[in-house]
């Protein structure tokens, strides 16, 4: 019999996005981070195509709870290929979220930790992502530390 | 005969980076931003038609000096496909700089104003860059607003 630790353990690996992942809540939890009204099946399924069509340029990760069955962790990382820095690319973090009810297991830790390794990976020489004054503290843990200031134009 | 002012304007003009445009000082002004050590012909081509695969999702503008034939102005701006907000785009400007002998000709806000057109153009619902403190005023005059910190984690 499993402890209850290795149980944990094992119920809660990061991987890539895949196209079942709309039915098991994935927009959902995406709801719990900002506006995301609801995405049919077909809009969800073009972007889906249209990300893959980036591959690991822009990779999508989520956590899945076996127990569940419901995507409860989220995040993203897409590769800006840049001039500087001899030809360098930038990793770029957005949209990390956690499901409200499974916070305390440190999967934002494992998401932010999976993105920065594919960055790594990726020939980048650093990651960046903006968050609010309030979650400075949980990237700082990630070892990620303050540096400039996000500015934004919005459209709409 | 043309007014100096008039000629002001023709002279500097946004337009979309060429591959030509590495003979004309564009390595060597992004070397006034940050590190940007020498790039070979070869790693410039490669690094241009990389970006030029990406179409309108990434677009380098430069503003050559008609009269020097340098570039003088430059920035970047590449269209992130999010599932948020009904599968939404937001435009990322980087690698903005001006040519410290070009100052006080708004080439800076002429720059940022194309990126940010051109995000708009695509259908982001927002355009968002990170800058330094020194030069937030800079971009609140092109009608940018503070919104969140940016993070960063370096690998060298």
């Amino acid at each position: 019999m499993q402890s209850s630790n290795s149980n944990e353990v094992e119920n809660y690996e990061v991987r890539k996005l895949e196209i079942s992942d709309k039915s098991k809540g994935f927009i959902e939890l995406l709801q719990q981070l900002t506006v995301c009204n609801s995405v049919s099946d077909q809009e969800f399924r073009d972007r889906f195509q249209e990300l893959s069509l980036c591959g690991d340029d822009h990779v999508v990760c989520v956590i899945e709870d076996d127990h569940s069955g419901k995507i409860v962790a989220t995040g993203s990382v897409f590769i800006e290929k840049k001039f500087i820095r001899n030809c360098s690319k930038v990793g770029h973090i957005e949209d990390v979220v956690v499901d409200s009810n499974a916070r305390g297991l440190q999967l934002g830790k494992k998401v932010v930790t999976y993105l920065t390794d594919h960055a790594h990976s990726m020939g980048c020489y650093k990651v960046i992502l903006d968050c609010s004054v309030d979650n400075r503290e949980f990237y700082e843990k990630c070892g990620f530390k303050q540096k400039e200031l996000q500015m934004a134009k919005y459209f709409i």
